[in-house]
């Protein structure tokens, strides 16, 4: 196990070098984060479809649990558990809109990962800097449990528990637990753990914090200590349902799937649960007593319990619904968590979006309006007033706004529009607007993947490590 | 699925041309053998130990189930169900011993396989050739059921169910089904099903020819039906305990291995086995109330049932042991099937040799003497007198032997001797005089194998093929 331990402590040492000015030591925060007596037990596994362009080259590197669909490379790297989803690679030819600029893109896209350590980690792929469009990086990076990276180039930074890092091109930056970051370009940022901050430099910038006394109860994160709190023993409590997943070749499902719809080999489906039309479940989606409605998505480890959605819903990777029943068109972003309860349901009204990052968690009834944007700690109907807003109301705020916790300056118009673009991107891109010959996405694409498992040398120096591996269409 | 099927007609088109001379048209042979609508749904796996040289080529190819131990390269091939063991490749700088030659090892030996089609097959991995020892291949060939093909480059040929090309080079070949040919080099021969054929130019020709009428209810093949008799009905009625192992990751067992023993995680293992020191237990070995003494060794595709062997005991690939106990130092060759009953045991002495492709099924107990040569077939003691002889006597013989269907001309001293060092060598070469430092074998090499899967495009016009792979240390 001589080298898998050389490489976790020179990417440690690269990141602390990277860090230095921010004084942040990732050390302490890393020793008990990394299980090498287990990763060198775990398999690998990535996934083989006639839709994905595939450039698999791997080096003395270790992995657990990945399916990287599209092209990869990674070198001299750890990673554990990750979702790696090159499923909306450019291709050469491609021509990028960004502000005025079209800029072609003059060679195919890959996805480039190195010496990094991601954990239980999902990062999915539209890369969307104009500078490198054609390569989607990953660095020195370690991001700890539940972090989503997403469409984001990122460098020499640490990000804690289901933080979320989106559409952000980020070097040397330390991101809190429970963050949520779509910032465009940021260097040298310590963000506060609970921050849900989306900026556009031209248009708006929306800025939430959450109480760090009530957050903590939710997730904390500190030196010496692993993360803990509820959302770190919700999933705790449902990793055994995964791990039978990954010990049989052949799984049986209880729910029938329509022609038009994907259930990942790799989610978690349990009785009572409703697929329809146009539906995607992604990798490590966990659905129990679910009922999904025509062009919904579960998207890579969210969790839909007991719950209904009516329809071209979207839930996004990490988000968690639980006893909640969601109308139409609702968006529900990266690892909220809408916790109804068996007498006490959550009801969500049609065209209604909430944010990233959103805690939802109630002991009385509640129903969200229809067509309103909801961020932040909601545990009243209180709570619901203070944080959120119409999308109507919102449009038409030029200047700014205050409500509890949240500021935003700029254009309410601007931000409603770039969030619905976004959405409609979202469920087309997921296939949702199949009509059986046009719009084919995700849902019709991934239907037949082929999984196949790696495993790292089982004994000597070598432990733990992988002999390279290249694998090509 | 139009290029795996291309393929398959490619391979056949090319033997057909090679087999021309013979008038042997394989195709009616073919048709029911391949199963591609399974092929495409099978996932083939490799070992990886810090043991054994990697460098695994592998090139729009259809395989299901393999281990390819050591280097490999294959191209625009289909294998189905192969062991490729890759454990006793030479290295560069070795010295090859032939006759009066020495002959340097100019470069690493690798193991090459291509536009080949081979079925539920072991390819082990001696080459002997002097002409070609640095490389191990296997061109156009159709190997079908339970073939054998050890240390042998082969090329345009075509072999039956359970037949066995051992030590032989052979090119553009018809070998039937059971026959055991180990021949130096052959070239345009059509072997007869039930030939046991063992020959060195230079000293000894020992021949036997199983009768056609009984030989059948063993075994059969026949132009447009496949492989039919107790061999097939055998090794299918004990087909889904297989089938488990290749569904789950993790495998129990029931058996308890000492530290200088292996088991393989593709063997199956039923209650009441006992593996003592120094054992070598195979992939695709079967053992249900098996007594496993000193030493002993159960290769690829062996069954041991109800048995016990003292120790020091080999079971070569596909051998078959039922209701038998083995004194010490007796060896079972390729694809012999022993059976003796509850009630009526078969015992065989110290240091016998069974030959390969021996077939004893009694109904009344049998002790097999110590000390003997034993071959063909035999049901009754008066069966076991004429196909057997004391190898003392058979070391004096230097001129010529009739006995029943067995022929035999040269000298007895050399064939004796050139089997026993063979035994001593398969032993040394599988751990069994591993004394806890010296004489690792096998046995102690591959104890711990990290198994990779890998599978087919799921579908489109690549369905059944893989895509490119290079794996390399």
């Amino acid at each position: 196990m001589k080298e898998l331990e050389k490489l976790l402590g020179r990417i440690i040492q690269r990141i602390n070098i990277n860090l230095r000015e921010l004084e942040h030591d990732v050390s302490p925060f890393i020793k008990n984060l990394v299980p090498l007596n287990q990763m060198v037990k775990f398999h690998a596994f990535y996934g083989i479809t006639p839709n994905h362009p595939l450039d698999f080259v791997f080096k003395h590197s270790n992995l657990a649990g990945s399916y990287f669909l599209g092209k990869i490379r990674v070198r001299n790297s750890m990673l554990y558990k990750s979702d790696i989803r090159g499923d909306e690679l450019k291709n050469r030819g491609d021509v990028f809109h960004y502000q005025k600029f079209e800029i072609p893109i003059t060679r195919d896209e890959g996805i480039d990962i190195e010496d990094s350590f991601l954990i239980k980690t999902l990062v999915h792929n539209f890369s969307h800097d104009p500078e490198t469009l054609e390569k989607f990086f990953i660095r020195d990076t370690i991001s700890s449990h539940y972090a989503n990276i997403h469409g984001a180039p990122i460098d020499g930074s640490f990000l804690g528990p289901f933080s979320t890092v989106d559409l952000t091109t980020m070097r040397d930056c330390v991101i809190g637990a429970f963050s949520y970051i779509q910032a465009g370009e940021v260097d040298h940022l310590k963000i506060d753990p609970g921050t849900v901050w989306v900026r556009n430099p031209d248009a708006f910038n929306f800025h939430y914090r959450y109480p760090v006394d009530r957050l903590k109860d939710y997730i904390f994160f500190d030196e010496g200590v692993p993360p803990q709190g509820l959302f770190i023993d919700f999933v705790e409590d449902r990793k055994e349902d995964f791990g039978q997943l990954f010990n049989v070749f052949n799984i049986e499902r209880s729910a029938s799937v329509p022609e038009s719809s994907s259930l990942n080999r790799f989610s978690v489906i349990k009785p009572k649960t409703h697929i329809s039309e146009n539906v995607m479940v992604a990798q490590r989606a966990y659905l129990e007593n679910a009922w999904l409605g025509k062009g919904a998505n579960a998207q890579e480890q969210c969790y839909i319990i007991n719950s209904r959605l009516e329809g071209f819903d979207i839930t996004a990777h990490g988000a968690k619904i639980i006893e909640a029943n969601l109308d139409k068109n609702v968006f529900v972003g990266f690892n909220s968590f809408l916790r109804g309860r068996p007498d006490s349901q959550l009801t969500v009204g049609q065209d209604t979006i909430i944010m990233p990052h959103t805690i939802i968690d109630i002991k009385e009834p509640l129903a969200v309006p229809p067509g309103h944007l909801v961020w932040g700690l909601i545990s009243t109907p209180g709570e619901l007033e203070t944080n959120s807003i119409a999308l109507k109301e919102l449009s038409q705020i030029d200047d700014g706004l205050m409500k509890g916790n949240m500021s935003f300056e700029g254009s309410g118009a601007v931000f409603v529009n770039t969030f619905r673009e976004r959405i409609h991107h979202i469920l087309e891109a997921n296939g949702a607007f199949f009509d059986g010959k046009k719009n084919r996405g995700h849902a019709q694409k991934n239907q037949n993947i082929s999984f196949n498992t790696i495993q790292p040398y089982p004994d000597g120096e070598l432990q733990g490590l992988y002999p390279a591996i290249v694998i090509q269409p």
